[in-house]
């Protein structure tokens, strides 16, 4: 089974749904800018895990697809705010929304995004204890999305944050959206409460490896060389896996070299080499490598008590494919 | 009957349940600042309007309080993000939010307030399609008042504004939230069609007439000298009821001064009182007051299908307030 191709089939269709959904409105510059980021393409995983959910229990696509577009404009109204607050000038090889139309505009169109993301959650047909409840899904994430991104921004301030801070942080700022995703896709696909309980353990672990790999592939480099990115990480002190393990585990004059240029903006390239070596030196580029191979095989061990549909394989790929890709 | 009492008495209720609700949350920073602009006090004229709404239908006001704290919310939400836009320093004579913490925390601070916003409304009990009739309402009570900032924002480049322009930007940006406060009031409260549909009439022309009003007062002073916020006003190119019926019915020699000094940062004293007396002679500072006395004329109009009740009276008095106030 081609997976991607697989993903991208779903994703097609989701992009034609969000186009629809995000036409007109004035003003409309304001408009414009509500669209630019989320019809700028993006791979779409957190719909289309919806959607694979829904089909994972033999449920309907079509009823999905308001759930669908709710989660991708949240995704897309925490992008446009995070930009602003990171200083980001770049999103999907774009200018980020706020260097294209200024702060302001910015904020209020994220606040439309998230506004619109409930307006496309309303279409959610069907019993309304089950829309009531799952509307509520989407507004508990974006709680726990604003309080991981607030730790996030705290850890810069920190010299050492333990590795359970750092996986908090990711589960509430990643995770969540991929638990909520194939959850509310198997509820709304009509599925048991074992299996719903199951796609939100997959989503969570799924989430978690994804964002395990995304830190490894920062932070490794295939021409053995270290990139500017890798630098700029290492400059500014940004709290990965491989850093937290790093810190916490390296010793005597290695933690005091590390305390030392970690997170300083004025290090040498000598100095970032130095940083890295002594990650390769704690293991911790390895030990992200592992972590998220273990959240893969949990992901995938959890849908055994789905049925065997193309569904549930195209499940058990993506979270293949979560610690597989280069990018 | 003592309108500012009874206004009062509902507020102070108000605050108890609203205290009770923002209690608690990690991190605690990122709480302090969501609770720091909703627990600073404030006249809590929204969630009193829905509430004496609700009395007014002869409805039982402890339904229609989660409405009253997602009312506040919303409310409070839209200041934090219009400060950081604005670049306001103070806001009820503390600190705005993004100066006490920092923009990005009160960026996500204001997030999070419209998701618990919405956590409030989930606790509205009783008939499943009322709540999400009532709850829609809300959502597009965000995207109206969206729309009518971006819409605020872009008046500061435009030189002349229509006065029908004026209008959209303040029913959007102010009187819609007083609408739906008035009209879902009542919905909750059991209210007939007809009585919900002139409570909505009654939102539209008392948040009109609180606005202009508004408009008004910092237009106008007691001492007879220009103070120190008139001059801002003017030479920020403030957008009010006055300044846009002066630009727009002033002429020749007056229509050119008007355009050259308004809205220029750099006008001396004298040029700023120029531009007031020119506020006069094409008779805006009167028409506006003329204006908010029309619509306060209109919200009481509308009230007639409602049965006599204190409640009644105390939306009749609401509306005199709102034009009466000296603050």
């Amino acid at each position: 089974m081609d997976i991607k191709a697989e993903l991208k089939k779903r994703a097609d269709f989701f992009d034609k749904e969000l186009e629809k959904f995000l036409k007109g409105g004035e003003p409309e510059t304001l408009y414009d800018a509500v669209r630019h980021l989320p019809l700028a393409g993006g791979k779409r995983l957190r719909p289309v895990i919806a959607m694979i959910s829904c089909e994972a229990v033999k449920g309907d696509v079509i009823n999905v697809l308001p759930l669908a577009i709710g989660l991708e404009l949240i995704h897309n109204f925490t992008l446009v705010h995070d930009d602003i607050m990171d200083q980001s000038k770049l999103r999907r090889n774009m200018p980020a929304v706020h260097i294209k139309y200024g702060a302001p505009t910015a904020i209020i169109a994220g606040d439309l995004l998230f506004a619109k993301s409930f307006e496309a959650m309303h279409k959610i047909t069907g019993d309304l204890s089950i829309f009531k409840n799952v509307e509520y899904g989407l507004i508990d994430c974006v709680r726990l999305i604003s309080e991981g991104q607030q730790l996030d921004i705290g850890f810069e301030n920190c010299k050492i944050v333990s590795e359970n801070d750092y996986l908090e942080m990711i589960l509430k700022k990643t995770a969540v959206l991929f638990m909520y995703a194939s959850e509310a896709g198997g509820i709304l696909g009509g599925g048991s409460s074992e299996q719903n309980r199951a796609l939100n353990e997959y989503g969570k672990s799924l989430g978690l490896a994804f964002q395990i790999h995304d830190d490894y592939l920062d932070m490794s480099s295939d021409e053995k060389t270290l990139g500017k990115d890798i630098g700029n990480d290492i400059r500014n002190g940004k709290k990965t896996l491989i850093a937290v393990h790093s810190l916490n585990n390296a010793k005597g004059e290695d933690k005091k070299a590390l305390e030392k240029i970690f997170g300083n903006r004025n290090a040498t390239d000598e100095e970032v080499k130095e940083v890295y070596r002594l990650f390769n030196k704690t293991k911790s580029v390895e030990y992200a490598k592992i972590t998220a191979v273990d959240y893969c095989k949990k992901a995938k061990k959890v849908l055994d008590v789905l049925p065997d549909t193309e569904a549930k394989k195209i499940l058990l790929g993506l979270a293949d494919y979560s610690i597989q890709r280069k990018k």
